[in-house]
């Protein structure tokens, strides 16, 4: 890491930023960034419009209308957006969290750790300019989203919320592109329509989560909870053995690009303070990390001198710079820990094998668990989340559901009532490694157990034969899990078990993970889901290519793929495809019976056979018994 | 395609069969081909054997055993194969079908457009020289593997398989590799050790079917059932676009390799025919084709000229050939057409929509259905399976379980006994495009309406907005209607929708079907599946990287990953991962736990609570609830 980092500097990051890779920025093609405005005028919404091709002549000529697609790229795929990563992203939340009056911006950072960093001069070419002062709640408010949910306040970010949540579905009435089928919900209540204040009583439930820290007012809220959309965490960060500054600033572009609701920083390296901080400022969607990485680091390596105080300071820090979540391995408790010693895989989380270390080496209970309210008491002062962390699931299909993994699923739902009662917002992270028929009852388990808190899972992944291909043997579980009821999926990549993930790696395995979550949304039943893929399919049917590409998840890969069979452009019009040849179409063909239908005044209904073929249907019927012999 | 083929001729074939693309033949790392014999000694059942190297020192330095899969890839991979595509593979099922006197060799094809075939010069130089005289059952038999199993008899097909699907799971007796989650089958029958006559069964029932033409002599049996492994089916062929003989050659030989269990040759060129005949000669899985592409070729492309004498006489010659499955659309039924007026895809199947266009041209019902009784008789002397077409399967999330969908599928059920009747075997193809909530509905209905038969599902693609990712939507739908009781996958390329996959594409088509399947063994809980993964992820944790690799169902990308992150020989015996660098791993914190455990006498059972930590347990009881008191 350090040639990575010798050769960083401001001055690089400045020519970076002023030309941020193009593939990470460039608008997706046939669209355009839409805001919708809230009651208030400092709502507004961001949205992807795609619009699309009428339908050609030979099939009806109709205008077909745009489509409207959840965006979570920020202002990087507007033209008219200003982007300069050295000034970071707009503060848009500034003015809901000053109105508030519950919070004070403080002289400077109030972590050791924060101040000296800010100090230290080794560290001033790395370090992002702007820095703001950090903003705590004043004494005795209490900032978080799901304090104000349960006071009856309906914040902005809600109201947000709600709007982005409904994708304009209700500005698309009577068109086909509704049509859906019924979903099957398991226990999930998805409404018609989201309002403010159904998202106002999900958050005040405990069922959903808003991760906006006050420090991080350049968010675009969005939030997770198994009554709305699914979404996804992709995790980026530098290792101690490759990465720089520069390049996560990228990832986390390019992965907001592509998909990700949440990005995960899980930096180990040295200058992860500062890495984070570039992150953060310029990142349109909430971080989350795992703080004891970063405490691991400060006593370099050695886990048995990890303590209360250094993790204190640690989370105080993050929580300064604007952390939206912060994983907690709180769960990891002593007794559970001897209970991984016969399995096949151990303790394969990070967090909680250094827990499990600094426990054995003290024969003491976890100080996470023994500090939980201290830690509650930061939560609620910056407003970051919860991610209660499963440092015990499971990292085989051996050791799928047993008995360590489910006593700390136990002791992460006793954590979260804690949590509940500080007002502190909460998610659950769950497995890693189950085959399909033990997916169901993890999800059922975290619901009864942790009331209903938003589940939030690595996968699963199905089996444990397919390294290299890991980002499918968890999108098979994953799209399971989330059909069950989990609120948000976080990746794979095709490198997991193996390698750190390339640029083309992040974007593999957030692809990926939107399929799994939008196959559970259209099993849930979201209303909104099925309108993307009507429209997609409508295209497909007539022919209208680019149409097919640019309401595709990929629509580059899409493009490419096709381009390798039939790269000339006429063939982006031609009324066939390139697995039948120009000879033979099947959709053609289905124009024929389109037009044999209407001409026999056929309805598409149950009783066409009777209706429209009266001469032929009583025919058959006449023969009876008799149809197979040989004519 | 011409100017593919103009270049084609003999000698290029022959020159590439002494050099087949090494990638595709060379023998897989750490692996060996073993053949374990039957009762008799011209049964000898291929298998690979993945040998592992001992654990390391630090981890108890034990044993490892060698692990025994289950091998589609012929004796390709074997270094002791004398391998020569002109000649073809050795006919092992020879001696099989001739003891059993029930057929004759004919003095040749006799179907008008196979003998042609072999007596017109113009395709002489495209020919397989080797072409053997075609073989019929004699007049009044029935050559069919259920005909003899109905008659009791179990066939050396029968116990060859039940070697295979045991996979030598009951040499493995006492190794903890045989650990194993219980399934959750949803009624299948899965015994703990496969014997003939469970297969005999099996076959007798309809419930399973065994493809084996007897012009296919060449093929290793394999069976189709839901009480035996997920098998998976890879699609190769040219199309009229693109790609020659010697291409599709590879294309069957490098699928075989990656775990297709059945190869179905989709090509719609102009020299089918010999394609067709150098694909049967080398393919060690059964092969199945749409035998109407073919004849709507015969009547260039005119799907209205195609009648009754063109398609039965297309059925011979292919018969003759030694296909082993025929997708027949025999449920594609006039009265059911209109149905599909309403959808959003219309008629998505290729051979669904030739027969469309039949059926409306002539306002007649479709003459696969009026001569179904014809092909049985047809099917039974030469043996070759049935694969009941879904032409009208749903070609978009909108159309999934639609009326004309169930209607053909009520139809195919009515098929099934016909030719069941005929001591024929079938199996039922299913679809298409199906959100996760409307998958298991397929699965219920194909066995209740079509009496068990074995299900050959295409995906289902769960939803619709994916394309250059179709392999992922599909395999989460495949993975799912495997688990529920489908008995064979169709695979989906990246490509599909946008062009015709080339080597890589198939690859992961077939890799990530691979996966699907496994997923859905483990999950009905078929009793050898869990035993690769328990191997792979022991290795995973003892940091035998090359065993790893070794296990997977990829190893040349797995390690590909794995080097581009950590190059160096070392790194490959390194107790430590790329994730997490040298400096801390969890794998390495796993160790002590077991240490500790060890040291502490706690076994790895529900109450090591109380059992193994007894002094601290008290404490924390006694502490109750004032643990989160500040300390």
């Amino acid at each position: 890491m350090s040639a990575n980092l010798d050769k960083f500097n401001k001055t690089d990051l400045k020519q970076r930023a002023a030309a941020l890779s193009e593939s990470a920025t460039a608008p997706f093609p046939a669209s355009r960034k839409i805001y919708v405005a809230g009651d208030r005028p400092d709502i507004r919404v961001p949205m992807r419009e795609i619009s699309q091709a009428r339908t050609q002549a030979a099939f009806g000529a109709e205008e077909n209308p745009p489509v409207t697609v959840y965006d979570t790229s920020g202002p990087y795929t507007d033209p008219q957006a200003r982007i300069d990563l050295n000034q970071g992203l707009t503060a848009l939340r500034q003015t809901w969290i000053e109105q508030r009056g519950d919070s004070e911006v403080l002289p400077g950072p109030s972590s050791d750790f924060g101040l000296a960093r800010l100090q230290d001069p080794a560290t001033e070419a790395l370090r992002f300019e702007h820095i703001r002062a950090p903003r705590r709640a004043r004494s005795g408010y209490n900032v978080s989203q799901m304090h104000y949910a349960r006071q009856g306040v309906i914040t902005p970010e809600m109201e947000f919320i709600a709007i982005r949540e409904n994708q304009k579905l209700d500005r698309l009435a009577q068109s086909d592109l509704l049509q859906r089928h019924a979903g099957h919900s398991f226990g999930a209540n998805l409404p018609e329509r989201y309002t403010s204040e159904f998202v106002r009583q999900e958050v005040a439930a405990g069922r959903a989560i808003i991760p906006a820290n006050i420090n991080h007012p350049e968010l675009e809220p969005m939030i997770i909870g198994r009554n709305f959309k699914v979404k996804i965490n992709a995790n980026i960060g530098n290792s101690a053995v490759t990465s720089g500054i520069a390049e996560e600033v990228e990832k986390m572009v390019w992965a907001t690009r592509w998909g990700a609701d949440t990005v995960m920083d899980l930096s180990t390296g040295k200058h992860i303070h500062e890495t984070r901080e570039w992150i953060i400022r310029n990142s349109p969607v909430p971080i989350g990390t795992v703080p004891i990485y970063q405490a691991l680091e400060k006593v370099d390596g050695r886990a048995e001198e990890l303590s209360w105080e250094i993790f204190r300071d640690t989370l105080i820090e993050q929580a300064e710079q604007g952390v939206d979540y912060f994983t907690i391995h709180a769960g990891v408790r002593l007794p559970y820990i001897p209970l991984t010693s016969g399995r096949v895989t151990g303790i394969v989380s990070r967090g909680g094998s250094i827990l499990a270390k600094w426990c054995l080496a003290h024969h003491r209970e976890n100080f996470l668990y023994t500090h939980f309210e201290d830690i509650c008491e930061i939560m609620k002062a910056y407003d970051v989340s919860f991610s209660l962390g499963d440092g015990l699931r499971p990292g085989s299909i051996a050791d799928a559901n047993d008995r360590a993994q489910f006593a700390e699923l136990e002791t992460l739902g006793e954590l979260t009532r804690i949590a509940w009662n500080h007002d502190v917002q909460v998610m659950i992270e769950g497995p890693g490694h189950v085959p399909m028929q033990l997916i169901k009852q993890n999800m059922d388990k975290e619901l009864s157990d942790c009331m209903e808190a938003p589940f939030y899972t690595l996968g699963p992944l199905t089996t444990d034969i397919a390294p290299g291909y890991d980002h499918i043997t968890s999108a098979i579980g994953a799209a399971q899990i989330g059909w069950y009821g989990t609120a948000m999926l976080c990746y794979v990549t095709p490198k997991e078990h193996l390698g750190l993930p390339d640029k083309e790696d992040v974007r593999q395995g957030i692809i990926t993970y939107r399929i799994a979550a939008h196959a559970a949304d259209l099993a849930k039943g979201l209303p909104s889901a099925q309108i993307r893929d009507n429209a997609l399919s409508k295209a497909r049917f007539e022919f209208r290519w680019q149409d097919q590409f640019n309401l595709s998840l990929d629509p580059e890969k899409a493009r490419e793929f096709h381009d390798q069979t039939l790269p000339k452009d006429a063939h982006k019009v031609a009324h066939f495809c390139s697995m039948c040849g120009p000879h033979f179409c099947s959709m053609k063909i289905t124009q024929d019976v389109r037009d044999y239908a209407a001409k026999h005044g056929i309805e598409n209904t149950d009783d066409a056979l009777d209706a429209g073929l009266e001469e032929k249907a009583r025919e058959f019927r006449e023969k009876g018994h008799n149809i197979y012999q040989k004519s």
